[in-house]
């Protein structure tokens, strides 16, 4: 079974009840960066509404993947939706991004105050939605969760320190991906049968599948900062570049002794803002090194090795399409 | 019995575990503002570390209040202290401090990002802590905490706010105060009560002394921030005037009909920085608008009601005697 509009909706549900804890200020600020009104308040249509819902997606099918109704999955979604929205709020903040999803963000359109408090708020009501489940089960979900945010926080902070350095690895920038990104999804494929009570070995299978899903969609990302569409991926196009991100298909050309990573290594050293030309130039010597070569094929190893974790996990058949479904789907992801 | 060396290193035992389980860079950043070592990781002696860990203390005596040994009020109290230093490190961003406890704040030392993640990562071990604690009054204890932040948020939301409102009435401004400061004590002086199990009636009245201790606590703040000793503080000499915030004692004194009120209201109304001459005399006109008077009326008031509160809550002697003397000090507090 699919997830269909009914879990959905509770998802959607669920979240909105959290938010109404919150302060009206701060409330307004946090819907408004879920995109579920405007910066007046007037609602958006659940089309504007924070895009792919990946994760609690994947959430929801973790507690079938267990045996337990969807329903019971709830809990688990929302909380990790609510810890990537806490991400990007502080991230924007702190990477001064003022657009995302074609809006401004909310630092951008509230102040900076505005948004690291939303953020706050959301990282707070996660935790507290899982710690309100009541089951014996809440408090290693209350576990796991932290231990996400932890490693988020990690990647966060590698991804900043990174920018001002000229000697990053490949696998330091890996690590890097692996905590900012991986490890939501690791911890959203698991979450729900973490709740659910499922067996230690069911709970670290679809951890693992999550991972190499989180993996597949940063390198992704990354290639979409670069080869993306700006009109389908809503961010300006080559900020990765201007901002000298140290991105996976770029670590790997930085990487390389040929020309190409050469010449690139002399473009990101030089002590002026990347612009237009410039931009376009790194971009093609990136390829020319075989950053994004090396990277497509990472992508279709990852989404391989997810696939392949589910083969050895015995799920409910419906649930086990369903989650490599998501997996292939990733493939041809554009946005 | 007082809680002597032994609690207290346990706690600080535990903060420091706690801190172990971050990135290197993120547990740089927060040892720092903790006080553990100074900007190039030396440690410091522990004179230096947090000042009077008041909130760790309302938690150890809260969980022997309930009858159990202090050791279990050991996660409430680094609970409380995380979060109290989560608030201080995305405070001091939001409000642009350079300087607390006579040294360079975290963003100002290391940068706006390394704050804010220091921040979250604070808030994120507060609740890790408590929910690893695995007894069944887990769950109930992430619930009050992460209430708890709620509040916080709100406060700081609302302090933010009036610092751009002239309007802010005298109800708001301790409205403010309460979820601000008030909100935290209440949460410490409970929290290792809800881990013991206490009965609710036992957990209600240590919150709401705690609520009592917190606002008499906030309004010498305010008292301090205008006429306290700049090297006993800590804080830069009539910061709180400067920044034109909204403290009690300023509104009490703005909300005055009487010439000095109507004198600050047009002081506070100019578009310009307030500097020196400026400072002292908008200081003199708060007093003589009452303000000061009134504040101080008001710490008095809310330490009787906090030891009256106690009075009928049927204390073990010793925890009753530990708690009332806590309240009486902050009469004489000078920092």
């Amino acid at each position: 079974m699919s997830p269909t509009a009914g879990p959905r909706e509770l998802v959607d549900q669920a979240l909105r009840a959290a938010l109404d804890r919150l302060d009206p200020h701060t409330r307004h600020c946090c819907g408004y960066h879920l995109g579920l009104w405007d910066a007046d308040g007037r609602s958006l249509p659940p089309a504007r509404h924070g895009g792919k819902a990946l994760r609690p997606t994947l959430a929801l099918l973790s507690a079938q993947a267990a045996g337990v109704p969807v329903e019971q999955g709830v809990p688990a979604a929302v909380a990790c939706e609510l810890v990537h929205n806490f991400s990007l709020l502080h991230d924007d903040v702190i990477d001064g991004d003022t657009e995302r999803r074609h809006r401004p963000t909310v630092w951008a359109r509230f102040g900076v105050a505005e948004a690291i408090l939303a953020g706050d708020a959301m990282l707070t009501l996660a935790l507290e939605v899982l710690g309100d489940v009541g089951s014996a089960t809440a408090p290693a979900a209350v576990s796991r969760l932290s231990a996400t945010v932890r490693r988020l926080i990690a990647g966060q902070s590698a991804d900043v320190a990174f920018e001002k350095r000229d000697d990053v690895t490949l696998p330091e920038c890996l690590a890097m991906a692996a905590d900012k990104t991986a490890a939501l999804f690791s911890c959203s494929a698991s979450l729900g049968a973490v709740l659910a009570g499922a067996p230690e070995h069911v709970v670290e299978g679809l951890a693992t599948y999550g991972d190499h899903l989180g993996m597949a969609f940063q390198l992704t990302d990354d290639l979409l900062g670069i080869w993306g569409d700006q009109a389908v991926t809503g961010k300006p196009v080559l900020s990765d570049l201007r901002a000298r991100k140290k991105t996976v298909p770029v670590v790997v050309a930085l990487s390389s002794n040929d020309p190409p990573g050469r010449q690139l290594r002399e473009l990101y050293a030089e002590p002026i803002p990347l612009t237009g030309p410039d931009l376009e130039r790194a971009a093609h010597l990136v390829e020319s090194a075989g950053g994004r070569t090396w990277t497509q094929a990472e992508v279709d190893r990852q989404i391989s090795a997810a696939v392949e974790v589910l083969d050895g996990l015995d799920l409910p058949p419906v649930v086990h399409a369903e989650l490599t479904a998501l997996a292939h789907r990733l493939r041809v992801r554009d946005h």
